[in-house]
């Protein structure tokens, strides 16, 4: 019998239908395009991405010329752009507004063939301390709502580039989707007087059969209604609503946790495309006792269609028990 | 300068970003995946799929043998099943119920590589019968409160068998988006006192720029924020808030419509992946003044990734007056 399940904060319905289950090593992943030599992201090539706003650079070394280990660019083509004011106008009966807010790529290696989960975990660090950074510094533009952290990794996931990046969009709006679950994770905490991303954490070490890891500050799991088979979310195990009020340490613990959740990922799913995004409390905010930020990890095992973009609704064919279990059987050297 | 634009029903955010636009030819659909011989929706192979619900077939021929022209079966593999209870109960902190519903698959042509925009206007017209036919005879189980018909063209757009086919759910609970898209047109219509679709079109045969066609009884636009490029709406000319209301003859004007805008999709994106979704009202409801049922159609041509996960932003690099513009000049002979 199919099972459907809630989403205990944005209140989403997924579908668990295993009959139409597939086994972890159904899930294989179309071949990533092969693309042309040239790559903008590559030491050497400095020149052609827009001049940098941030990098990790031996000393001595000029900005805009190799010698770095990370780097942070505007987007060449952006979502949304910097300069100019918004102008909220009508257009006959509809409604626009100038793109204003800011597009900006974190390359997280000069190495063009290690992905994220190859890389060091200090390297790690250093991007998880960047996003802080980056984050910290867009709130100074008072314009600028919320900023989105998010990385897609391989083709389908819809990276245009190979070369390994994250990005971050500040919007000058507050995006529908977080208005939804900061909404979600009030109304609980209005009802219960505790944050729902607290119970979560509280009940999953409890329960154990989504628990994937374990660590002093962190646990990742398969949450109970996941869109995506095999979708992860790792959570801080003490409450915080703001990923841009992390300590060095606690990134520290998070570049651990990261790196051996993508390598269990990547192996029990023959390196499938994924996102992954931090949801955080919109940055103008003081710090908020309903929320909690987190990572979601989405692999790109299926494809979205129809009835989901219909209702909202997803049709998950792996219940996040038989991801968990299978993810826990991983081992990483 | 990138533009946000809003659905002035849903509210929905998207970023008009042409400068890293597209030309129409530039959107070339991955080929499709060669599957192996055998189709469980050819004639001949009845037995293959559940017993039909219905079907349109030649006087003398018998449910489940060849002589069909038009078919409706359950799906094999049903994300939600029409046996049981619905059983809403509490798993520790989380919500559950059963999959109760209904997934029926309406295999649209006996002729295995005829896609939809192939088939004579007479068959559209009886495909589109029998969605309305199917959704009033669901009706009678008052457990069920929505249906969506949708189609999946393509393996980039879901579609897992290359038969031309479209699908219904019945769901147990108003699905998130259709409550989104009820309510937003309800706090229109509370505020003016008047359908915005109706005022939609209005504004569009007025202004001309997002229209692509238009005879007696529809319309057919690019909408003013569209989430996908050459994203392409039909609209009745008349107010009607259910679908299956719909008489024979306003279908038969929708088969034409349809028909050429599919023909002028294809022409123009070289047989792109699509989907395309029926938005109607909730089915127990009776005939509303703030909702107005229409056809949404979304070729696939780019990839969701991280933002618009994050987000519920979309960015879409073509806008909606250069595809409409594009569409006209497309002949369908």
């Amino acid at each position: 019998m199919p099972e459907l399940r809630k989403d205990p904060v944005i209140g989403r319905w997924v579908i668990i239908s295993t009959e139409r289950g597939k086994r972890p090593h159904d899930f294989r992943p179309t071949p990533e395009p092969q693309k042309s030599g040239f790559c903008p992201f590559c030491p050497g090539n400095e020149d052609k991405t827009p001049p940098e706003i941030f990098a990790i650079r031996e000393p001595g070394t000029a900005p805009n010329t190799p010698g770095w280990t990370l780097r942070v660019v505007p987007n060449k083509y952006p979502a949304l752009r910097v300069e100019g004011d918004l102008n909220r106008r009508g257009e006959g009966i509809y409604d626009v507004m100038n793109g204003v807010g800011a597009h900006e790529v974190i390359i997280e290696t000069p190495h063009h063939d290690k992905k994220l989960a190859d890389l060091d975990i200090s390297q790690i660090h250093n991007i998880l301390k960047v996003y802080r950074d980056r984050i910290t510094d867009l709130r100074n533009d008072v314009r600028l709502k919320y900023v989105l952290v998010f990385k897609n990794q391989g083709f389908e996931a819809g990276a245009s580039l190979q070369h390994s990046h994250s990005q971050l969009i500040a919007t000058p709006i507050l995006p529908k989707t977080v208005i939804e679950e900061m909404n979600g994770a009030l109304n609980y905490y209005k009802y219960k007087e505790r944050c729902i991303f607290c119970d979560i954490v509280r009940e999953e070490i409890k329960d154990q059969v989504r628990l994937v890891y374990e660590e002093e500050h962190f646990i990742a799991i398969e949450p109970f209604a996941p869109r995506f088979p095999f979708e992860t979310w790792i959570l801080p195990k003490n409450h915080a609503s703001h990923y841009e009020h992390s300590s060095d340490e606690l990134l520290r613990h998070l570049a651990i946790t990261l790196k051996l959740v993508l390598q269990k990922l990547e192996k029990a799913l023959q390196n499938p495309p994924y996102n992954f995004i931090i949801h955080t409390s919109p940055m103008q905010d003081g710090p908020l006792q309903h929320y909690h930020w987190h990572v979601e990890i989405m692999p790109k095992l299926t494809r979205v269609a129809g009835f989901e973009r219909g209702t909202g609704f997803y049709i998950n064919s792996t219940s996040p028990e038989d991801a968990a279990r299978y993810l826990k059987t991983i081992e990483i050297a």
